[in-house]
């Protein structure tokens, strides 16, 4: 938090409690603290605050004074607040305080969040309409801004952040870094990207990676271009690259990915841990009401047989050191944040009987005790995008070159919920016109800048016998993604996204059967998380039911158009095939 | 290094070393290389860098081209350059080029020092003309800005730094934080010091703690203000009592105090040893010839039962982390300098056979490659100082109140070289004034700023039987310090000082027969580092053979107006007593 200053009264506050000149704040009193930068517990500790620090920690008492909150551990275990080190907040469909309303109760008390979905969608304003919408929050939210916005200009539309508008970011407090680049836009950059990095540098923040699947030759470029960590090792060999190269590498567990198991043969060895972390990469709201946030993946990691002082670490001192961030948060010690647990017992992190952020008794036994502030974005936000293209069905048809009878085509076929492959087939077209093969479905992509680029494709693996959906919760640019089985439904589906200014919308025949409103930016709802994790799941239910044959249609949806993983995406601008070095455009027709 | 920013080409050039696109400009082949992030070896690797940073770091091989500097590892470890956690290159009495030019061959390539003695000499100025002389020095050199300038300004003479002063050298890259603060004073402070660290939080820097003998209630209150680590632990206790706070505790090995054998028990004990550094706290000409700099802490370390890789954790990347410096240095890792020694084993640090800083084989096999640059302080430097008071044996008597014939005086008596303890006796008078009685000698402190402040005391425990000494190298104040057997060898000495323009001179009878010139500032000298060494041995035999019976008068005349260590001390303002909570001025006579 360069460029945060606690207030000195406050500093004169927290001496006079550690001195016991004056009393506590709130006294937690005889608890077994684990001091995460020794990994040792010092049993029979008392804790004392002053306003929002920790002020004294001692094996002596302190004396409550009358306005004294006093808490008795009964030797319970005190653990620092956890902190996931990549969250991504900015597109959590839900606002920051609907989210944090439920994720304070499992004691996730800091995140660092991405930001690029609210730059995609409004430019740098938007950023900073989210930094408002997290001050003042009884959870830190520290934010990177994002190079990548859009996530690749090149091959996508949208806003184009200025390096003036990133530098005038970089230079607020609660903006710790950069987010993530994706390494195969860091080994191509001509010098924009690194104009960026040198930027964080000479703020003295950190600049994140996205390394899914590279070599180590290109991990090290991107160190040697200044980026510090990566969050996409998903084996123990994969982790160790990245160590060897003095990478931070957090492993990832959350509604994207599941790493965890996969690098689990790393709890056995015999190494420092200090830069490995623990992250999220986003919780859906279905996700994050079953699961929580990060008390789920440290008690996984635990489960998985990491040592639970290791684990705890991962997820609070080695996050908060990585991002520089270590004199504010991630341990329990005199003069950070009195951000910390408690919990019976070390193997069992993952319901805290009470959770104690920025020195206030924030969730005790699952219940919240410190609702977070609510925060309406700017009406502005609400009419931002352009939601305004309607589309006839005979639009969404796919034009043959005049003559032919058969085309060959590109087809985008869904391997997952992520992944992609690319297809050709031969497609018979009447009267210049695509005919869709049986097992095929139409694609779409709009943005929703000025002017309202669109380009359709072919879908295999979604298996829609019937129906359509589209959402315009994607990824790295503004546009609206949708799936159909036929021209009409898909129409419907993509107007109906329109009609609500962005969201997620699911038809049969000329039935909506599903739908869940965004209108922020056409990614946030105002819905409680309660209400759309509801809607999420009946999206994705009604989507299974039409034949989608994986999880989570609405993550699909959601990365049509995104040119971070394999392999052929459909964009507003056309279809993207990723390859080892990045993105090119390609025809729909061979 | 906030504020310092690689260039973009510099890192283009990295990454396409990295790649392999570019051949390196030093390629050091098949070495087994320690990865200080993880405590673990990476065998049969080879290090690729550009300009002064490490690119490739790989078991598969790069080509070398015909600029390639090719060195052959054959197995050695590489181990990263070692980092003086707490130096004084300030008060080193030889310049820093002079300094690097020995220290450079055992392979401590980055120092994080004070100037709190170049403030005391010249004010602010002084420190920018310290940080002139360590730049573009073939190793790395970041500073430390004190916020003791004096050390006790109720208490000693000498120039005060402004905020604004100490806020603009805080902006600069070099600058890493502020020096340290002594706890006596910080648990005072009305204000003034928070105002400080204030500023270093704002620009993301340290501030470094002086805890020696603090009580864990005191410690906690260092850290409630902003303070992160503290130099003086001096057993396991006090280490432990240190890292339950979350103070980053460096320990000390060093010409002041040699500590690392007071705290080997922990050497065995299976903790966390990320928050433990290791530091000099400054080394004299003296130990520098005679040990090196940090290669001694390390191997002294490993001799001691440290475990190799965490002794050597400890003098790199622990200390780099602490600092935020652990982007620039602390290991060998792509994007960061290329800093790193080759040894024939990890038990065997202490001489190295090869030194790489900044990306520059600097020294091998003892030899000296690359020769610091020379650096002359500016004509002002040598004409800061006011040292054109001279003295005449008759005002170097004490006089007592008229008609007493015996007097209650205080008595500072030596107990070792830095301590000293309040002892009374009654002296008798004659005429007015005090007689010396046996094994008692005459004590001076003169300030060298105008006006020219001064007083005289009784000083025990140095048992001076002839002669006399003085010094100007002094800590916390522009002070020249004198002790002596007679009030007519006290003159001389301390006027031999003064035409010397500042440094240390011993005489017997009328004779001077050793004596050490310093004519920057009265504390730096600009002659070899070898002839300093020869003077300075040559001093401190002489007061050997005339009484004094520790082993470094020249430190305890440096000490001796230091208000920082117990108990009694003599100061140009007069004597001060220093008990646990800070310094008060007392009377002579009781």
């Amino acid at each position: 938090m360069k460029g945060q200053v606690f207030p000195r009264e406050l500093r004169l506050r927290a001496r006079a409690v550690a001195l016991g000149q004056e009393s506590p704040d709130l006294l937690v009193r005889d608890v077994t603290v684990l001091n995460v930068h020794t990994g040792t517990l010092l049993p029979h500790f008392h804790i004392a605050t002053a306003g929002p620090l920790v002020a004294g920690l001692s094996r002596d008492e302190f004396s409550p004074g009358s306005q004294t909150v006093v808490l008795e551990g009964r030797g319970r275990y005190a653990i620092p607040g956890f902190i996931d080190a990549h969250a991504h907040l900015d597109e959590g469909v839900v606002t920051v305080p609907e989210f944090l309303r439920h994720a304070l109760l499992g004691g996730t008390t800091a995140y660092v969040t991405d930001t690029a979905e609210v730059g995609n969608a409004f430019g740098c304003r938007g950023v900073i309409w989210f930094l408002e919408s997290v001050m003042d929050q009884p959870a830190h939210v520290f934010a990177l801004v994002s190079p990548m916005v859009p996530g690749d200009p090149q091959l996508l539309p949208g806003h184009r952040m200025q390096p003036e508008e990133v530098a005038e970011l970089l230079r607020r407090a609660e903006v710790v870094g950069l987010g993530e680049s994706y390494w195969t836009r860091v080994v191509r950059d001509g010098g924009d990207l690194l104009t960026l990095y040198s930027l964080a540098e000479e703020t003295g923040k950190v600049a994140e990676g996205h390394g899914a699947g590279a070599r180590k030759e290109c991990l090290a470029a991107l160190a040697c271009c200044g980026i510090g960590s990566c969050h996409e090792a998903i084996s123990p060999e994969e982790v160790k690259d990245r160590l060897s190269l003095g990478l931070f590498t957090i492993v990832r567990e959350g509604s994207v990915r599941r790493d965890l198991e996969g690098v689990a043969a790393l709890a056995g060895e015999d190494f420092d841990f200090r830069y490995l972390g623990l992250g999220t990469d986003g919780v859906n709201p279905v996700d994050l009401l079953r699961y929580g946030v990060m008390e789920y993946v440290v008690q996984k990691a635990i489960d998985l047989g990491f040592d639970p002082v290791r684990a705890v670490q991962m997820a609070t001192i080695n996050n908060a050191t990585h991002f520089g961030l270590e004199r504010y948060v991630g341990s329990i010690s005199p003069g950070r944040y009195a951000d910390f647990l408690l919990v019976e017992d070390l193997h069992h992190v993952g319901r805290p009987q009470a959770v104690v952020a920025k020195g206030r008794l924030v969730a005790q036994d699952g219940r919240l005790l410190a609702p977070p502030r609510r925060h309406r974005f700017p009406e502005e936000a609400h009419r931002a995008l352009d939601f305004s293209r309607r589309f006839l069905a005979s639009e969404l048809t796919i034009t043959a070159p005049p003559g032919t009878r058969r085309v060959r085509v590109r087809i985008v076929h869904q391997r997952n919920d992520v992944v992609t492959e690319e297809q050709t087939l031969d497609v018979p077209s009447q009267k210049g016109r695509l005919t869709l093969p049986p097992g095929i479905n139409l694609g779409l992509a709009v943005s929703t800048l000025r002017p309202a680029k669109w380009s359709a494709g072919l879908i295999s693996g979604w298996n829609l016998r019937a129906g359509a959906c589209a959402s315009s919760a994607v990824w790295d640019a503004p546009q609206v993604a949708g799936v159909g089985a036929s021209a009409e439904e898909l129409a419907l589906a993509v107007n109906r996204v329109g009609e609500m200014g962005g969201g997620v919308a699911v038809c049969e025949g000329n039935q909506i059967v599903a739908e869940l409103p965004l209108p922020i930016g056409g990614i946030i709802s105002d819905l409680s998380v309660e209400e759309v994790a509801a809607r999420m799941k009946a999206i994705d239910l009604h989507l299974r039911r039409l034949g989608y044959p994986y999880a989570n249609p609405f993550l699909a949806l959601r990365v049509m158009g995104y040119v971070g993983v394999p392999r052929l995406r459909l964009t507003a601008c056309g279809l993207v095939r990723v390859g080892s070095l990045g993105g090119e455009p390609v025809p729909l027709m061979l």
